[in-house]
């Protein structure tokens, strides 16, 4: 198999190797596509399916969707998040038809969340919080699942294709509101095409990928209609500041959600997992382990957009010249700027609101 | 426990004891209810949950519906949908709120049957017939699942309230399509009360109780809402013409469907099982076995309106003086003759279809 690219090293290589043999994903090329986007050049992004039919839209024009959903549960994202916005962007501003859904009815089956509330939470916060990060909300499309019957319609008919078995072979479990919900992800998953068959890429993390194998079983076993199977890119986790492999709200001190009051972030960064030696005069004669460094992943990840700057990091880093101490104050001062402009975009796209481009159903 | 009143002898009774313990149904009791409609009076409803709530506000004209589905799957019914009719016809005469529902989205999830032909189904043949059966269509509120949002969209909240272990337990297997298509019935009996808190009665045959029995359950946990328990009756099967509990498709020379050619159901009522002795002296002497016979049963619960008309036939078989060919004799022409009025009632019906009051949705 092709290993995984990570130009600049992650001590949580293997497992994404062992993920792509376990789920037969097809290793991220970043060539299939122009000009990549940050974390698809330092492979963050490193697999998917069907990627060649997404790249081969972009490069000759033809349509294609990219679709993803809200999961309107509390007025916070993580940075996991944030990768499917930016990759969502990427290929909006390649081409594609944008589908945003609000997934309030896998909220109420799933979290038992009120329809009312996780549409107050998605219009407050979370449509705002995806055009802070990029979205052009002109050329998207939002709906709430719960207003849309034909995607309703359609979940009631995939049910029907699958088994409780596979259903639990593919999620590890089941109950009836994980079921409904997954079946009607499906059915938005197809939704662009149920009007016009059409490629379609569905930008998630590793976790899920059950939701992508599901609706390519539903796709092979619909005889009355023909979807393309979707296509689908992975990234990997932001790992947690204490060096697992993805941060995780029950641990607080190791997680960073978006947005997070500043001053609580940069004491966690200080604090986060560091490759530095145990004396300067080791690390000056050693220098960092990268592989090890959780804060220089964050920086590789989200916070150096420039390749040539962060590759100087990494040189002085690597090579001893700066500490570890020294990446965490840069690290702490971009986290800053980003978070105020988070804040403040989602300030501005709120205002926005009235501009949304809703799915008008009959 | 009080046992189950059948004026004129079943043979399956005991069936029916067990039926009402191992389901904690109440015994039915025909004197809550003014003018108590044939199978009512007859023992052939013979249980129910919270039949007092309903018998109460019959009598003081307080607000309550009836509500039944209809499963379009192929064009025709039988005798089991009939009693349903009878009995929603019953209550709707007695002041319900009237709601017949078409289930084309259960029908797609358990059935496979796309909505478009569930639709037609119940256009061309369903409706007309329960019309034809005695329904007002001025009285009635029909919709289709499908279009009805409020309907999907509580689906969702209530299955949250369910787990996979009780779905197994109340309806012995679970499967995707059988979930989505059962949470959607809770969410059709509790629909008239979306906007108006009030008693509801669901008439149905025994096999259905564990949608009567998901939807109690539901009503219980939901918090946000506050619903009447739904309340229930139940009618026995029709016994299959050979003598075993139900009539069923499978065994089509001892199964009656609605409507049938004459001829064919007149062959199938001549070599029903019979209550006859084997010889006429013997006949003559001991008279007949009313138990075992399964035309005097067909008469009793469908064939003949009339108390007095039944009792007669009743005494002379009984005694002997009929023989068991001119009972089925008498069955054959009165069989012929309902069959025609269905017929003529349906083709009739058919011609109404645009005056049938659909609820409107948004």
């Amino acid at each position: 198999m092709k290993k995984v690219i990570d130009p600049w090293g992650s001590g949580l290589l293997e497992d994404y190797e062992k993920i792509i043999k376990d789920f037969g994903l097809e290793v991220f090329n970043p060539k299939l596509f122009p000009k990549p986007n940050r974390i698809m050049r330092r492979g963050v992004v490193f697999a998917g399916r069907d990627m060649e039919i997404i790249s081969d839209a972009i490069k000759k024009k033809k349509r294609f969707y990219v679709l993803s959903g809200i999961m309107p549960s509390y007025e916070k994202i993580h940075f996991g998040t944030k990768m499917v916005v930016e990759n969502i962007k990427y290929f909006q501003d390649n081409g594609a038809e944008t589908y945003i859904l609000v997934a309030d009815l896998e909220a109420a089956s799933t979290r038992g969340i009120s329809l009312e509330k996780a549409r107050k939470i998605a219009l407050d916060f979370h449509i705002p919080a995806y055009v802070a990060l990029g979205l052009d909300v002109k050329k998207t499309n939002f709906y709430f699942q719960s207003e849309n019957k034909e995607v309703m319609n359609n979940a009631y008919e995939f049910a029907k294709k699958i088994t409780l078995n596979e259903f639990k072979a593919i999620y590890g479990s089941a109950d009836p509101g994980k079921i409904m919900g997954a079946v009607t992800q499906v059915a938005d998953i197809l939704y662009p095409q149920f009007k016009e068959r059409m490629p379609g890429i569905i930008p998630v993390g590793v976790d899920q990928d059950p939701h992508i194998r599901l609706t390519r079983d539903v796709v092979k076993r619909v005889k009355e209609k023909k979807f393309f199977l979707p296509s689908s890119v992975y990234h990997k986790y932001t790992p947690s500041l204490d060096g697992s492999l993805k941060m995780s709200k029950s641990k607080p001190e190791s997680c960073i959600e978006l947005p997070e009051d500043i001053e609580n972030v940069k004491k966690k960064i200080m604090r986060a997992l560091s490759g530095g030696r145990d004396t300067l005069k080791e690390h000056r004669k050693l220098g960092a382990i990268i592989e090890k460094d959780m804060v220089f992943e964050l920086m590789k990840q989200h916070l150096v957009e420039d390749d040539r700057e962060l590759n100087k990091i990494y040189k002085a880093y690597k090579s001893g010249k700066m500490t570890s101490g020294e990446l965490k104050k840069i690290a702490c001062s971009k986290m800053e700027k980003f978070m105020n402009n988070l804040n403040k975009g989602i300030e501005k796209a709120r205002k926005q609101i009235s501009k949304l481009k809703f799915v008008k159903f009959k």
